[in-house]
């Protein structure tokens, strides 16, 4: 099992990596930032699922899309696997609300193979009700004061510092929308989506080898458990505003026996 | 209105085009195929959602996402617009089962803009469940004798001529549990399912613009309503193995008064 504090130094680590990327990347790689994306390879798969024979229809269930993008000048060994949060899918990462490219062009122009998910059970990965239980899903001014706009409603002492939101932030504001149009129904059991994917990442590393994991909000607390079950494949977290990361001595539930 | 007779010749001609490209590409267009993929611009959005301010928290509803890629060497005016049949999303164009390109590159390639939907109320445009109702899901057996081995069940006389499915074509093969992977639960009235999907075509064409719409299975009765609707922006349609074609003097349903 790696070790509580060398996960962590991986990630100031990657962290600290990735600060020098984008500060230096920009005079270095012009031609690659502005011009056409060019690709070596993309398409998607599957990882993870079974059928179960248990269950009226036989369903496939576990299930993790991944889609991925192999850049044709690949200049790094280890791609970035890219987990969203929650209420959301792999749009996080393929793009912005208004219309920007996001960090999967963003990296993919700098020279990595991304991999960018929907979590089990979200987006592409089929929600299978009879397996998977109730869902929850985002409310309008949960969005609006949590991720849009918590510069209005100011639940804590740096909220204010959240202005880089495009448009004005209201329900009907074309960046917004489009925001809003993005969240998913998740399982009402967040513990329980932490498993599937823990699991489902597993195999998603066991099929492509060594990367970086890319989480962010609720998956942060994916990748720690992810690490711990194979840390030869895990070579850095990337972990944005993660749940769970592993200060205060919290301990993380194992896999199942 | 655009007349029975005037679409079918759009699709017949469609068709034809089609046909030519595939037979003409190979030998004039070796290095687009078979080098790297290169990409203007690529993204997604959402279109022909509205929040619903009437029900609990508010939900997005009828929206449908697209994903799309622009070549950096567009050589046709008009851009492809794909939309997946039922069960499905648009993982049908982006990829096979087996791990080769789709459609969506094999036009990229060719020089077209294309644009992959998941269709409302499914994939990555969120099932709200207190809009859309019940869903139905495809069940193991049915996608095996539909659509993965038709020609072990012999449904229908010409059922022997299916054989270019990849693989054994059971349960446990590769290619089979990929494609099952990406079956989705879906509205399960057909009907509905078809009216927000024309209503949401017909706002992705205002948004883009003059289209060709390829449909596939389910989505084909999606098709000749959206033209119906905006005779000048569908320019042609590519109807595979399509629901509903506009034959045997079938009248399709206006829209909603």
């Amino acid at each position: 099992m790696l070790g509580r504090h060398d996960l962590m130094l991986a990630v100031v680590t990657a962290l600290g990596a990735i600060g020098v990327i984008a500060a230096v990347a920009a005079p270095l790689a012009r031609a690659a930032t502005d011009g056409p994306l060019v690709i070596a390879k993309q398409g998607y798969f599957f990882v993870g699922g079974k059928i179960d024979t248990s269950i009226e229809g036989s369903p496939m269930v576990g299930q993790m899309y991944v889609e991925f993008q192999i850049p044709q000048d690949q200049k790094h060994p280890y791609p970035i696997v890219m987990i969203h949060g929650g209420s959301q899918t792999g749009t996080n990462f393929t793009g912005t609300p208004d219309g920007r490219e996001g960090w999967a062009q963003y990296f993919l122009r700098r020279g990595y193979a991304v991999y960018v998910v929907d979590q089990v059970a979200r987006g592409r990965a089929a929600y299978a009700a009879p397996v998977y239980g109730p869902t929850a899903s985002a409310k309008l001014d949960w969005v609006e004061m949590r991720f849009v706009a918590p510069e209005r409603s100011r639940r804590w002492p740096q909220a204010h510092l959240h202005t880089q939101w495009p448009g004005s932030g209201h329900p009907g504001d074309a960046a917004f929308d489009q925001f809003y149009a993005s969240q998913m129904p998740s399982i009402a059991d967040f513990a329980r989506q932490q498993e599937i994917n823990r699991d489902a990442g597993i195999a998603l590393l066991d099929k492509i080898g060594p990367a970086i994991l890319l989480t962010h909000s609720q998956s942060g607390a994916m990748g720690w458990p992810i690490a711990d079950a194979r840390p030869d494949f895990v070579r850095a977290i990337v972990a944005v505003e993660p749940s769970g990361p592993p200060v205060h001595d919290v301990e993380f539930k194992g896999a199942p026996d």
